[in-house]
């Protein structure tokens, strides 16, 4: 299936969910993590090529951070040697947290195609949506975040600024 | 300073400020990545440690992932070899961009102490606020979902929703 180059960009989305459910269903089963699943896709020439397929490791990492998105993301930067996945598809088993929706902006991945919504994830007991909530302000209670303005911290942002050959991103 | 064991929560959050622009600032000279530092403290008995100083190295590990927080938090996790980062606390140099409070979410730590706002990331070129204005609902153009809704995509939950012996997260 990774070596499988598509025409049909649907049926290829549909290789991805398949592939990805059943490695996430066989994460839940040993306890590796929760029961998401991502996948990546990358167009070549109006083709269509599986990069790669993860799952949750949250729990056999020891690492919150190893949603199956990120993991993806990680996984197809590496193995296309580059942060900017703008040539790419992000497709996952469910809708991605703000994390992983944050972290597929920052990689520039034009698009996310997604079959569970937050309710799935929600009424398994995960926080997806009071995460997104508290982004939005309807929810003060999930983190406190304290401003104490420091000089020293403003250093970086005026090097950046003044440095001629930064690679920005 | 890592090895240092702080009475006073001010100081050591000030050491991890000027720590980690310091940090900051040399992985700018040397197209590391982005204006951005962060540092963890773990809360020992009414006492403060600081665990781990990070920097952001989206360039040179050629993974958008690769933010200060993010990097901070899998540091931290590897180190004290556990998921969940509750006796702990985030110092970053800029606020978090939605990815990184994410990450502290699902990491369950319970207060980011920040000094810059996301203006100086705006003005420096960085689209922190228009991730977060995208997922409060403010801006349609930073990336497309599309929901295709798969029956295989189910299952995971199910398994997960019916597992006696499953972790938590």
């Amino acid at each position: 299936m990774i070596d499988k180059i598509y025409d049909d960009l649907n049926k290829c989305i549909n290789d991805v969910f398949n592939a990805c459910s059943n490695y996430a269903c066989e994460g839940v089963e040993q306890n590796i993590g929760g029961p998401f699943g991502a996948g990546i896709i990358r167009k070549i020439d109006n083709k269509y090529k599986i990069i790669c397929i993860e799952r949750n490791t949250v729990i056999y990492s020891k690492d919150a951070t190893c949603h199956a998105e990120i993991n993806a993301i990680k996984a197809a930067s590496k193995l296309l040697n580059k942060c900017f996945l703008d040539d790419c598809i992000l497709v996952t088993s469910a809708k991605s947290c703000p994390m992983c929706l944050s972290a597929a902006c920052w990689a520039k991945i034009p698009v996310i195609y997604y079959s569970q919504s937050y309710d799935n994830a929600t009424s398994s007991g995960f926080k997806d949506n009071s995460i997104s909530e508290y982004i939005k302000g309807n929810n003060d209670k999930l983190i406190q975040e304290v401003q104490i303005k420091n000089e020293e911290c403003i250093r970086p942002f005026k090097i950046w600024n003044e440095k001629q050959d930064k690679i920005c991103y």
